[in-house]
């Protein structure tokens, strides 16, 4: 496979999903064939998995349900969009995946960072991501962050207590540690324009260099 | 759990299914509280897992995919039909369970039994059944009652082509190796009074000798 897979991981207000649009950008401008994309990421089958773990009167849904839900979709997703893009050569660019189930599916909503990372496993076989880059911010800074933009719109997890981002914070340490190789952390408390640069720059090196 | 969980599995054609419905009754006379059920069993958010697996525009659904909403599905059944009915003390019978996805899926779609088995461990945790009914009919045999049969209607499997028949026919056996103590084989190549009354005689002995 000549293409190469980056996922972008993080907490809420950690600035993640600003910054892979204007990376997409500058890595293009750089010469790169890059494509961003987010689960369902517009694949049909993936989008009718998201309606219905999103789908506020399923107030009956279990944990595990949702989880075994996410990694259906993201395995179509996979395989009908990330795939075919990596085997054309493109850079891969992707809001959130497999980390982020960990992290609140394994570990702040306690089912377990190993079990829920047995069923991703499933999903995705061996197509862990190249590099993953962590948008590393305190979860009340984030938070406050989301709380000065009036324009974003709250979603689900924003309205989770501060203990839930708290986990979510912690898990992404541990994952840190898990895989020192593939997780790169990124200082997300600077200027906008600090992080994008700290983000660019590291991208930009390790497609050079790989 | 005071309750008792039974599935019933087999190829097409084996008359499980019916016999599942004479053996309610029947339990149900001899004083036993009965469910019996089906994934995905009027379960609101099963049965939406259930429409995407079985739409046939969703051509593009990968079988990694398949086997992960199949598992979702059977999650939410479990938690909010067949545990509620357990914790009542109920007997459960439920048509296709876990030996399904890994007879059908893990053997003869290939994606691995154990594989498969990881995912639905995820999905029922430590909830396997306390006894499998195994309904015992050579896949030829099986077809040739459907064929025979004009008010069944015919169903995705059923078209399937005889080798797929065959493997999960072994799958079955392998199946039976694996778990000896809670698979019971019943001899399905029989009259349909002689196979109910033998699977009738063997849930009725065991329900009384727990």
């Amino acid at each position: 496979m000549s293409g190469y897979f980056i996922t972008f991981e993080g907490g809420e207000g950690s600035g993640k999903s600003t910054i892979l649009k204007s990376a997409e950008q500058k890595l293009a401008d750089s010469g790169f064939d890059v494509l961003t994309t987010r689960e369902p990421g517009g694949i049909e089958i993936a989008e009718k998995i998201r309606e219905i773990i999103l789908n506020p009167e399923h107030t009956a849904m279990d944990a595990r349900t949702e989880a075994l839900l996410y990694a259906a979709a993201r395995r179509q997703h996979l395989t009908e969009k990330v795939l075919p893009a990596l085997s054309e050569g493109k850079i891969v660019l992707c809001d959130r995946f497999v980390d982020s189930s960990l992290a609140y599916q394994g570990f702040a909503r306690k089912l377990g960072i190993e079990e829920v990372f047995a069923v991703n496993k499933f999903a995705i076989q061996d197509l862990m991501p190249d590099k993953t880059l962590l948008f590393d911010i305190e979860p009340i800074k984030g938070l406050n962050r989301i709380a000065a933009n009036k324009d974003r719109e709250r979603n689900r997890l924003d309205m989770e207590n501060i203990q839930f981002h708290e986990d979510v914070y912690e898990a992404y340490q541990l994952l840190v540690a898990k895989f020192p190789n593939r997780i790169k952390v990124i200082n997300a408390d600077q200027s906008f324009e600090d992080v994008e640069s700290e983000a660019v720059n590291y991208i930009d090196t390790i497609l050079k260099n790989r």
